[in-house]
């Protein structure tokens, strides 16, 4: 019988990727988000805490809204966990928004789409302020023939030619609600929203996309690239400062 | 008799101030802007170099277009040189461009105006990405007393109470072309123009300007103020890492 009073608070993260070997923990010599906020939350609590995220993000990917969620025994109201953790978790990492939820929610279960960004800098070298952030590519991008391409891929396919990995048994299929790409100043920037996204998925996107836009793959090609399901068929798989998880939704 | 034929070179620098102790080269010690390059460039050369900035910035201050130039003995292009330096600078350091210039050119002496911004970030926390560029400061401020205010203080004036240098004798009487305020999304962006600034100016003026905006100092004060040319009639000094140099001009 559990006599234990176990809360669940939901937490908004920013992120810059930078520095860290991405979202997930692993040994306790690296560096990861996940790893930094149960280390923090262990420490307040004196307890294993858990943080289970809506998903993993890779080494240098960025976040302006991962979600992630904790179970607890605490007497600490919502705001007095998110103050001792921005207090103690490095600048590159803060807690924006927190919120006390039913014990049964789950980041990742629950999640019903996500958007993800790339910024692609496509006017020389991008300035110092954002080096971080942005993939440079000077060359010339054809946006309207990208969004043509983009037009085949939207929509409920499997996506098995645009993921890394390749042992899961899970399935591929994913449904993408909208691509967006649009000039900003000197970037191209893409967006992409969908109710997920597999391994390494949004960066062959983009790469596949790129390659279109510079006339070294038809726009038409995407629907015979959905069918062949290879991952050697599409395009590359580009760098991951140029990618930031923007938003995670919930029902 | 000189028998070296010296040429002259002009650069535009980016740089991010944050981990910078300023511009100016201190003792061997000390982590600068100017350091930085004179060791490269003198390194390249077998030469000693001295680079000569428009002006100083201090530690944390960034710049978008800070202009300097060096005298040298070489061979190589003005291209090549450019090259070398990016390739041996730090990253948050770049040359955005290279010019060789008349011997007599001096990036300072001969500077005719600069432009300055200051960035506020009126909501909140500052994303993560954005927290080594902008000054926090959530409270309400009324633009409109703010822009009351600066236009007592462009024109022709002695801004003897907005600079920290006690000590020097030379005049700090200086021209303010425009001083913008604008509202861009959660920040309130102050962009000065003129044609050179004391010690500490820029920062003195928004720290000014703040308090009018938050109700703590008449805007029509600001006459009597550059009267009384004393320092503390003047308002605070905001923090550094809000203050970007975006461009000088030469005729």
């Amino acid at each position: 019988m559990r006599n234990r009073k176990l809360r669940n608070f939901r937490i908004v993260l920013q992120y810059e990727g930078t520095r860290f070997q991405g979202w997930q923990r692993q040994d306790s010599t690296e560096n990861t988000i996940q790893g930094k906020l149960e280390a923090i939350l262990s420490k307040m609590t004196g307890q294993q805490i858990q943080v289970d995220g809506s998903g993993r993000t890779d080494a240098g990917v960025h976040a302006y809204g991962q979600v992630a969620n904790f179970h607890m025994e605490t007497k600490r109201s919502a705001a007095e966990i998110m103050e001792y953790m921005n207090q103690f978790l490095p600048e590159d990492i803060r807690v924006i928004q927190i919120k006390e939820v039913a014990e049964r929610f789950h980041s990742r279960l629950n999640a019903v789409g996500k958007t993800y960004r790339y910024r692609i800098w496509n006017s020389g070298m991008p300035t110092v302020f954002e080096r971080r952030y942005v993939y440079e590519l000077p060359q010339k991008l054809d946006l309207d023939e990208m969004r043509y391409a983009a037009a085949y891929l939207v929509g409920k396919h499997d996506f098995k030619a645009f993921t890394s990995n390749k042992r899961s048994k899970k399935s591929t299929v994913r449904t993408i609600d909208e691509i967006l790409i649009e000039q900003q100043g000197n970037e191209v920037v893409l967006t992409y929203s969908g109710d997920g996204f597999l391994y390494h998925m949004v960066r062959i996107l983009t790469g596949t996309l790129i390659e279109v836009g510079l006339g070294q793959r038809r726009a038409d090609s995407m629907e015979r690239l959905l069918q062949s399901g290879k991952r050697e068929d599409a395009g590359m798989l580009v760098p991951a400062k140029g990618l930031a998880l923007m938003e995670v939704r919930y029902d």
